[in-house]
C-alpha cells in the first residue's frame, strides 16, 4: 500500500507472512519494531539469522537441532529400543515437557494428507523404516495428531512397521484430564470407551 | 528452558517480546522461522533491518518516514492551516486511509499518563506548541484516543494551544456507525447525547 514507506511495508509483509498474523497484528509488530531502539531491534535480526544457522535437522531423527546427532539421539541414557514418531519438533519439545518418556524420537514433518497433495515420500518417512528395519528397535509409538491425517498416517506406517517384526503402538484417545464428560464430543467418547481398562 | 537449543530458545524470546504475543504463539513463529528456506528467513531479518536502517522520524511532525520532511509535511498540496494531533504513527496511517483529511500532522509518541510516568517532557508536544506558535496553523484537532490518558492530554494541550489564538478541536464521540443502541456503553450513549446537532 502505497500509505507506507516501502520498508514499512515490506517489514509489515514479512509479519504477514507468519502463521496466525493477520493484517493489523503484521502492522502492529511492524511498528513496534520501528519504535524499539536500534539495538534490540538488530537483536531480533540477529536471533532470526543466528537461529537459522545454527539449527539444521538431525540426521538420525529428523528433529531440530545444532548438535548432530541431536541431543536425545546422541544421549546413551536413553532408551534405544523404543522410537516414538511424531509430526513435528514441536511435538518433540511437547512429550519432553512430560518427563515420562525416555526412547528416542523420529519427526516426519508433516503427515501423509492427498488433499494437501503430500504423500508418504513428502514426509521424512523412509528413514524411519531404514531406522526400524536396523534391528535395535521393539516398539514404535505412533503419536501423529489424532485427526483424520494423523490417524491415516498412523496407519499407513503400522503397515509397513508390523511386517519388520516390531510392535507398532498409537497413543491413546480419550477424555482429557481435567475435562467434562458433558462436553465431549461423541468421537471422542467413544474412543475413551473403546479404549477402556480395567481398574 | 533447556529443552531447546540456545538460538532457538533465543528466536522464541525476541519473538515473546512482541506486543500480543505470549510463549506459545512465540515458539509456534519460531518454528515457522526454522522451517523456512534460508532466503526467505535472511528477508525477513533483512525486513527488520533495512526498515531499522531507513525510516526515522520526521523532524517536523514526528511521524515515521523515509524522507524528511516527510511525505505528508513535504506535500504542498496539503492544507497547511489545520495539524492533526494524533498519539501514533499507526494512527496516521488510520486517518489518511479515510482520505477526508487534508491538513498535517503531529505525532506525540505517546500521552500523559502519571501512572506510566510519563509526563508533558516524555511526548513529542514541545515542537507542536513551537508549530502552532508560528503563525502558519488556525485549527490544531486533538485525536488523541478516547480514553483516560487521550482525554487528559487533548485537554492539556487545548489549554496550551488557545492563549496562541489557534482554535482547539477534539474529535466527536458517540457511537460507532452500525453500531448498536442496546449493546452501547453508557458513557458512550452520554457523549453521543452530549454531542447531538440539529438534522
Amino acid at each position: 500500500m502505497s500509505m507506507y514507506a516501502a520498508p514499512v511495508a515490506k517489514l509489515i509483509d514479512e509479519f504477514e507472512k507468519l502463521p496466525g498474523i493477520g493484517h493489523k497484528t503484521a502492522q502492529r509488530l511492524a511498528f513496534h519494531i520501528l519504535g524499539l531502539t536500534s539495538d534490540k531491534a538488530m537483536n531480533f535480526a540477529r536471533a532470526i539469522v543466528e537461529a537459522k544457522r545454527t539449527i539444521k535437522y538431525c540426521s538420525v531423527c529428523g528433529d531440530l537441532t545444532d548438535t548432530d546427532p541431536c541431543r536425545v539421539c546422541g544421549n546413551e541414557k536413553r532408551d534405544r529400543t523404543i522410537i516414538c514418531v511424531v509430526e513435528s519438533p514441536r511435538d518433540v519439545v511437547a512429550m519432553e515437557r512430560v518427563r515420562e518418556y525416555k526412547g528416542l524420537y523420529h519427526v516426519l514433518h508433516g503427515v501423509i494428507s492427498p488433499m494437501d497433495g503430500t504423500g508418504p515420500d513428502d514426509i521424512n518417512m523412509k528413514s524411519l523404516i531404514k531406522r526400524v528395519g536396523g534391528g535395535e528397535t521393539k516398539e514404535v509409538i505412533l503419536a501423529t495428531n489424532p485427526d483424520v491425517e494423523g490417524e491415516a498416517t498412523a496407519m499407513y506406517l503400522a503397515k509397513l512397521i508390523k511386517p519388520l517384526g516390531v510392535k507398532a503402538t498409537r497413543i491413546a484417545h480419550g477424555l482429557p484430564v481435567g475435562g467434562d464428560l458433558e462436553y465431549a464430543d461423541e468421537v471422542t467418547l467413544a474412543k475413551s470407551l473403546e479404549g477402556r481398562r480395567e481398574i
